[in-house]
């Protein structure tokens, strides 16, 4: 199979278990992710050979990081040890109408700190086929900004696909400072993650007036097809559907346009809810996975959307099942117990 | 902020996981509530000076107690020291149709065999501006029943504005005894928790007739309006509708009835529901809380009721939310996640 | 009360908790549980005296199950000690969508191994009114489809009354030779726990062609009479309907058929699930003891539904509830709390 | 094996982990025992017959000393259900040099407000061999002072061997109110646990002023004695020497007396220790059940003074380890791994 | 009782369980700590009015923070709510013959990170008759090594007694750079915990030549001579003399010198050790209570011994005992449990 | 660095909490290892290329073990997924005088039954400079011992080193059955882990009977040189020195003899152990890590003890400490803490 590489932060998340407030926990259950990395485990999961690139302390929080990745088989030789702190988060579980909150403790980290890229081009890209990166990178500083750029003329100097999950994150920094940096980032893209918000923030795309379903498959094509005019040299755009009744019951349809083609999948019932942080990373491993095996349209779209469902029943950042147990649940019906 | 005194029993609640029973679990949880210290610390969180008047065992629980009222700021120089044990009960956790079971173990308790009011009474209502009762003290003997009485006519004197929360338990009394003893009390009462069932029983309320949807506003404004007909020195009235689908799965909605006019929150729907001890008690503080701060009444019932679905969402009898949580609670969308 | 024989396998079952995947946890919940077991112990939760039947080893795994079935009060005398090893499997608690998964490692047990009968019959028999076995015991070994003949036989000789759940197990035998078993199994039957897959796959039954609701009570009907038309000695079949929502969310209705006569059980709402396993076995526990105590058929599958409502509350394979607390779950509103 | 009676009170321990204070902590680990209880399952471990009478509150906590009791295969057929409250302490776990704590919350139990002996007499004592009772129930009450005679003198009536525990609690009564009892008891006794402090305390002997080691062989052989020339009915005496050097650090050394004869066991290195309740009762399980086997004097001291070293090892109250286990451990050389 | 001001930073504290890397664990046991907030938390459990003041972010880890505070009764009124983040280090716990190992992420703290002293000092000295401080603090910035200044003066003008912990931290910065600040701190300090060490890095004092036992008695009398000869203004110094056998085998002895006469406490045995953290601020604590209550030498070190010994037996950093406590402690035999 | 190979069985071993009986615990602890899976992280942790060779099963146990692996960087492309089932343990941990309690449940496996050696050789020995096996793999069936001579026989052709570690297991097979194979193996070893007892069993060395201390340093050179006199192949043979006071206080010494150079470590104390299993393998690892990179005789010794002593201080069965960090160890005093 081909050879992906990944690149962004990666942190370690200091969760409350449910009902329990942050001020009143004796205790922490900890998981490590990040867009990138968990982008990184999809894939390798579904047997591809992928590697992650980043910079962790050198100290035994970015040793967890290295083996948190080694278990799922990801190569770690481009992740840097060094600079002087692993970026962290604190989560209090969210439940039914309460939502989850998050204290960021993430600015100063070794990643989040780079002045310059510290790999050897030569070495980080070698073999690679595809590379995916986020718009969380960008936000973390304006070295980033501008190396970022460096990284995707690199790429596309070596004839390499390039994957962007736009993933705007308000705590990091304004929609204008996105705005002006993706516009720079979004003409090198390939395939690219991103909603009708990013559309009208990101991309000066009007509102569909004709729309009579919001977020509907018919207003998804409308963003898609706009989006796509702006940049014709994105070939797929994906994103997911979600209807939030609370933080225990979601409901998730995965979108995808490909060409001007649109597919969705049918629309799961998650409830109750375990994690849905990186449900996202799921569905775009899913998408990532079904383009490098040239999957049909119809079954990527239900394959990545199964991928991102099942990441919400089970603690931790990263999908965490094979590419039989995802169409397994495809196939299944819900909540079926074989014995 | 003004000055706020809470009188009543604590216990220690001893209670297993979910799904697990009393007779076979291997630990069991630790929290200790009751009615007026949940009140004293949901007003402690939004910033009033509150003291809790209790009697707790000069022992390692006793300790506890205070510790844990401590951490919320509650002034505990109205705690005393001493008696025999500490008041407990045993609960098992509900679980969809299975409702919770709860067993009692609080007879004999330093509070509840007190004989006399032992607290000096210039030292206990210094400065204080509103005093909070509840009808479990005068459930627990017929000296609190007295005692009760001498507490109400010394507030009386002082000027102190009356808050009471009817709350019947039908393990400690009859509803006979209970009518005598409220009949004598709430001549007293300036502000009142009390919903349909108590104007029926212990306020010769007669039915509705004319109602079409049981327990809907319009239902609650007669009963509100009878019983201020009875006790015209009770100027509030307030209580919470509460639809209970299963032990996991309740909705709930606010009601407060202020000298003539009637309002009501939206109806939350709380599921899962992690805890619902203390779910009244986070009600009564928000609108005390209220009260206290001369809200409009809308605001009132909304913030009271929000705070009382938060509290079903996290464990332990007390409600943990600061004044801005709540309110952020009462804008948000169910189950929103920001980051 | 009478004197009940169960005879069957327990196995160790180790599970993950929830959103915990089996190759990710650091730890296992030990349960142990067996169809036949668990009927046992339903019944002597109920005040029957129950003895149990099986073959463990010799060592602290061995002792782990005779003190799991001691502590409920069954009789062990008849629980041999030796052989190789306790079956036992790896459960995946299933979440939402996502059904449980399970890896059986219960080859080479000292039970499955068993090359003969080693109970000395009239010790075993002793006493014994009615005997309850199920169709895993011959899905084991070609042995234990000619032993479990045997016993039957035996238990006819002394006028013992036969009750038999067909649980088939895909996992374990075909359907083909399921059927060739059971086909000499059921003759000696009296009560018998079955439903339409079983009518269908085993009895040679045709489909119900006028049925338009699927697995409805006259579609029940249908099944039963028809099985009762085949084997005339079996007067009582019993099973329950279950609708599946989600690993977390099913429906259960019982239904129970005597001598001509159908009850169907009102449907129970298990939302959430804690544990469904033994489920089955505890709705059999309570059709035998409504049999045994002669329970008019009405409260019968309400009482015999209520255990097995009862059953998915709580984590482990038994039902842990008295006479008295099922009584009341029937009688109680779903979720209800007294205090 | 003979059949054994032991009737006294049995608690519920709440007991924090090592290192957390009682006042701090979340959660509590659940143990049921007490002297008599721990006897009788020491001697149902080593394959006697034994039934135990106490009286337990008919609720959730009373069923969980019933299955503790069963799991262990001990009789409760005399276990009478009713009463208000089950007995508990709440141990917080010593460590190094700080001693265990120990709050009790003992008083109004079922068992300790019983007013006279509820057991028919046929009943309780039939095919009973041997009663074994401890100095704790008189100090329970007045009215256990006649009881714990009444029943001595009904024992005596049929034959049956009594052991006494002397067992005095310095929380429980004075040194003269138990001296008192003591000697109403004593002339009723067969077999006696009893140290130097009782012999000193409650049976007017004078010191030893010979004696170079204190507490040594030499100096238990003259207690034994002397309390055997007060008590010429009292065939056996024994005890056990505890060197502490800390909570976590003990040495113990078994001594038993037998018609003048007095052995010694080798002495146990305990270090370190999990939980020392109920050593002394694991101790006396032991003893009698050398005594029931008629082991030689050397070995019963020997797998006495075994057994409660083991107890030692393990949560709970009570020995769970079999004769094959015991003997095991008399064999081998410490801390041995087999594999 | 007198009023105290203690001021420094406080941290968050994230363990593993022992036996546990910080690589491989899945959890995290949370403790707050920090050398002012412990001593003053000591003295608020020894019943002296204390305030601490400190600057910790206004988030749920800010308020956990004050909760801790609280529920020991400290006055938080001077502790400012505001900045970037809470201080934290990560700790792998000792075991044997393997030390702890810290990993630290305190850099960029709202307290490490004041450029200025944020409070009014009328309000932050009001009352206040004794200040505690650490070397720590100056070791955090230039800034504060200005600010500590600052506060020195402001208090002598005030007339409050200063107390000072050396507290050299290598991790921190140079012994050099600690001679310099600490030459300006150390002639304003009255009481000053300072050991053998400090001696002869900061204070210039020669070897003791004269020694025969490193560490012994003598010796300490020597080194607190030399350097109340330096400082004639410091009339109490302070420290223990640790042997560390391993990271669960530890021996504590307390030394004090006041004006000329030194005494020694007994040598306690700390095995095992729960957690040291915070040892030495436990024996602060005693100290300073005993100056504040004026006991006498002998027995303010015997308490302040005990106490930090009593410290090293539980979890989490401060002392959570009381004077009687710890004068039952003094007084017991070790490992004595009473019942 | 150069690239090794170790091929064995590796198993599931489930444990209790100390203090926690097997027939009681309702949780396991789950660890995953084996002797030569152990060899292979230890000197994957030391930076050598490193693949581990076995067969298990193609399900989640399966999973766990390749995850397990590969976190650690172990190269898992010789894993072959197949077979029945997994092996495991049961592990009670020991505590004090308690030894720990196995239960061994390994038959069967995926792994033991293996028929024939299912690599392809090219591939399984590519560039492999050394492989590492034991004397369990030839314990486990009359196929394996035939196996694993096809492998030495394979290697030595291939000129790779071979590593042996002698490991008898008497649970497993008989002194006779083991000698007789291990003469078949010992001609193709070089470097062998073999003790005073391997020596006496199974290569004829008479006992040395000049010898004043057994075990000794000189006691292990005459057999060391005894053992090279029979088999003048080996260059090296190493083994511990273990002195068991308890199940939680051992002292091992190290010992290693090279063509006629005995060096011995110094004696370390562990106390408390945590968890002994796999404390063989991480000395067996640091030896060959030792040889690989070609360190002193002394350097080596202590190396590879203090990763032994480490290893007994976390729990599971493999050393997880860097080059590093065993290195500090050595250096370090005992239970130093460094902040």
């Amino acid at each position: 199979m081909s050879k992906i590489l990944t690149l962004g932060e990666i942190m370690l998340r200091l969760a409350t278990d449910t009902g329990i407030r942050l001020d009143h926990t004796q205790q922490f259950m900890a998981h490590y992710g990040g867009g990138e990395a968990n982008v990184a485990i999809s894939l390798a999961n579904y047997g591809h050979e992928v590697k992650y690139a980043s910079k962790v302390p050198s100290n035994p929080l970015g040793n967890a990081v290295k083996k948190h990745l080694q278990s799922y088989g990801v190569l770690v030789d481009s992740l840097i040890m060094g600079g002087e702190r692993l970026g962290m988060y604190y989560l209090e579980s969210g439940c039914g109408e309460r939502g989850a909150a998050v204290v960021y403790d993430r600015a100063y980290s070794s990643f989040a700190t780079m002045k310059e890229l510290e790999w050897n081009f030569d070495q980080l890209f070698a073999d690679v086929e595809l590379i995916h990166l986020s718009g969380i990178t960008p936000a973390l500083s304006k070295n980033w900004q501008k190396m970022i750029l460096e990284l995707l003329k690199e790429a596309k100097k070596r004839s390499i696909k390039i994957s962007f999950d736009m993933n705007y994150r308000g705590k990091l920094w304004t929609v204008l400072a996105a705005k002006q940096t993706f516009k720079e980032i979004l003409p090198y893209v390939d395939y690219c993650s991103a909603g009708k918000l990013d559309a009208l923030n990101f991309m000066d795309i009007p509102e569909n007036e004709s729309a009579l379903n919001l977020e509907s498959a018919a207003d998804m094509a409308y963003y898609y097809q706009a989006m796509n005019a702006k940049y014709p040299n994105i070939q797929v755009f994906y994103s997911t559907l979600r209807e939030v009744y609370s933080a225990s019951h979601n409901t998730l349809q995965g979108t995808v346009w490909n060409q001007g083609e649109l597919v969705t999948s049918k629309i799961h019932e998650i409830n109750p809810i375990v994690d849905r942080v990186g449900g996202g990373d799921a569905f775009a491993g899913g998408i990532l996975h079904g383009l490098l095996v040239k999957m049909k349209l119809n079954e990527m779209v239900d394959f990545a959307t199964a991928a991102s469902a099942l990441k919400h029943t089970i603690h931790g950042d990263c999908n965490q099942f094979s590419i039989a147990e995802v169409k397994a649940f495809v196939a299944a019906e819900s909540g079926k117990i074989v014995r």
